[in-house]
């Protein structure tokens, strides 16, 4: 046994779960089909000779709904897609065939958790509240390890400790923390992997105004080609300043989808 | 930057991809509900007045369905799941609690390859063929990698060469190549924590029987509490030579359900 | 032509349209599946060397959403269904093999539109008002026409009127008019075929009580065997003064389950 | 009760039910998304503090599943709907706001089935026959009953005696018989409402050809906004020689979709 990464993980690994569970009834854009499960089959609706019983589901569900990535093809601006793709265009036969979440590679890099919470000296970020590009730079000095290139990074706001209560998880009233235009352009001169955020839209919402505009998801995805994660779980994370780690995240391989149910890992060594 | 995995991973790493890509018309099992992927909202039917736009999808699926794998809760025999628990008890309100698929932690351990075709000098073994425990002995003996207990073991047939053609790879008049019984014996005894394959239902299912029997699915799911995981795509590991590796599986962390989609991976230092 | 029935109709009739439109994000009970409808293919997605091109649709819902009836399998008490079926049983491979949904013959009958809020003089009923036997006995008398064994009856509150709004016509806070327990006794006795409401519950709701008891489906579903309709648009029928017509209401013919969307009307000569 | 027509219903009428049960795994065109019933919720999974439970169902399917009516926006010919409507801008926001199924009202009309089996002496026609503007003209004439505008024209083949064996019915290797571009002219020119047939496509195929072209179609729903209704089950109402009847259909009102499931009705009086 050669391989350097087997005998890291052979030698021994845990992992945080970054990926909320899917339970019908959680919070969710209502822009997005609802995810349901349901058991088609149950034991004993149908025995087999030899005592043998299967069990099985039906699944229905948006991709942007609980912990999901955004692919490329998921926002356009003036009627293109990253790189100038057209929009109208890259969709054949109703799929995405450029920039669709098949093109996502799964993922396993550093990841970078930015606790913007902690920095501040905050629980969590109020509704509303727009990350700076001073409270990013402020996070990253404060826990001495610096974004690079081909990084994911994780920006937690602490607002997903609201998740279990529903609906002032996905804001309306109260808005949303998050980074805006600014907060994106930091994250893009950075040259990063992806993006995540523990809110469903990773933008900051203000309160009462919904999802009208989307600015950080045009600098991400159409001019910067960043992916976007979003629903994140990074409560347990925080709690045990794990801020570098081995992000591993592989999207569904659905052909021309415009995202991906995920469930993240941040893995460490034991 | 002290951990070790983090270490390894920066160094470099590449995945061999095991899972096939979910595509409306893939051939899969006829029992459970069928693949589909649709656009509800696509560019340009509804553009926000600053010029953005938003595609989004919707998805219905069985969960036993392209590459995925199978909780302990997807099988039974005599009324009782493993671990003796009750079939019937254990699904409250319609999902099942115990055993259910969010009971399987996420896998980043390793994985071994069984590339059975390549003992037996063939380029795929013939529909109906059972993988006997000479065969697995002497792939054990010929690739020179132990399998150890808590390993992730993938069974290679080569009946994946098929998938293309939809109806044949799932068998019927021609049976389909895999353990039986005795392999899966062999596989518990060596307490492995999961066994893949490159078919559609794992076991070796004699020509024009079907799905009537499952030996391999009670031994592995009911006796010895192994995951099995269906639908791989085991060639490019097997054209590489890649006996051994970082094995990544993370399934969708569905409360309740008896399996999951899943994208697995086969790292391995670059 | 001797068909009586023929006649009539060739004579001249129309329909008074007693079901809403399927829309995604209507608003209907979060109990149930949503309604969602998606266009796979559309035009221009694949066209045919000779130049046509079709276009087709997927549709996800619950059957207790929209305007729907009731089986009787819907609704058990202490584990019985109507006629003492055992709840358990009459689900037979996860089908409601005794008492679904097609079970339920077609309708083409004698209809009459109990119009209470006309009988009270107001607008609509208010949320949680019960609708009292005086109440229906009133109504009766003040249009004239008597209610007779096998008719479907359809009690109106007005409250349909704020189905646009959505939220509010779910109910919540305000509660939502309609029969208790005696309505549905004054009905039962009458040995009417089915009964039918403007709300979505068909029930009487307390201000901010929600589903948790439901007296009215007891008495109807389990303890009478009659059907009762839901979410039905009672509004242009009250503004014509249309108290007898007949009534037709043809269930999708789903094997096993507990209800269908429907579209009934009020068809009346010309 | 002054009403003719509800004179004629109490009177007493029947029905012939000429819809297939929705059943899942019934044979379906490939084309369009499967028919799936399950029970997210059954008898027991939740009961209230009284005793009462309630079950309830999740659909998903195609509208050109089982028994169903083709809207106009179902089919373009280069490029166009009915009426030269645009077939991309009749669609917006993923809904075909023009020549949607909403747009189809719901028929209590005079139908007229055109037993063409019988006239021919035959249990059914072949796969692939198709049927001729003399034999429409040979059954309405031996039947004794003319075509008229306005009426609903079910054709029958005899085909749908397949239905239960499945793959058969579709077609396939054998064809399945209908009307081509002539006998479909003979029915536009007689100004109908709507034609149906006992098969899954309407169209008369040809062995091994599928669905490649369909002159009816374009015929019957681009150039003559004639509705199309498919896999009904004509076999009772031909075994009773009902060639004239009240033909009740309301599909359901479907905002922007291009079909629905519907279960017509032959009424006659009893």
């Amino acid at each position: 046994m050669a391989d350097r990464l087997l005998e890291a993980v052979t030698a021994g690994v845990r992992h945080v779960d970054l990926g909320r569970q899917l339970r019908v009834g959680m919070p969710q854009s209502p822009n997005h089909p609802q995810f349901w499960h349901t058991l088609p089959r149950r034991h004993g609706d149908m025995v087999r000779a030899d005592g043998g019983s299967a069990a099985n589901d039906m699944i229905t569900t948006g991709t942007h709904v609980g912990t999901h990535i955004d692919a490329l093809a998921h926002v356009s601006q003036d009627g293109r897609l990253h790189g100038d793709a057209d929009a109208t265009d890259s969709c054949i036969g109703g799929k995405y065939v450029e920039h669709g979440v098949h093109t996502i590679a799964p993922m396993v890099c550093r990841g970078v958790l930015l606790d913007v919470p902690a920095t501040l000296g905050v629980e969590r970020l109020d509704g509303g509240y727009e990350i700076t590009v001073a409270d990013l730079d402020a996070t990253v000095e404060r826990q001495g390890a610096a974004v690079e290139p081909g990084d994911v990074v994780l920006i937690r706001s602490g607002w997903s400790q609201l998740f279990e209560q529903g609906q002032p998880y996905v804001g309306g009233p109260s808005g949303v923390p998050g980074v805006s235009e600014a907060g994106a352009q930091w994250l893009a001169e950075r040259r990063i992997h992806a993006a995540g955020a523990d809110t469903i839209a990773f933008e900051r919402l203000a309160p009462g105004k919904g999802h009208g505009l989307l600015p950080a998801h045009r600098v991400l995805l159409v001019e910067s080609g960043i992916y976007i994660i979003e629903a994140l779980d990074l409560e347990q994370l925080a709690a045990e300043a794990i801020h570098e780690f081995t992000f591993v995240l592989v999207p569904l391989n659905i052909f021309g989808a415009t995202g991906s149910p995920v469930r993240p890992l941040a893995v460490v060594s034991a």
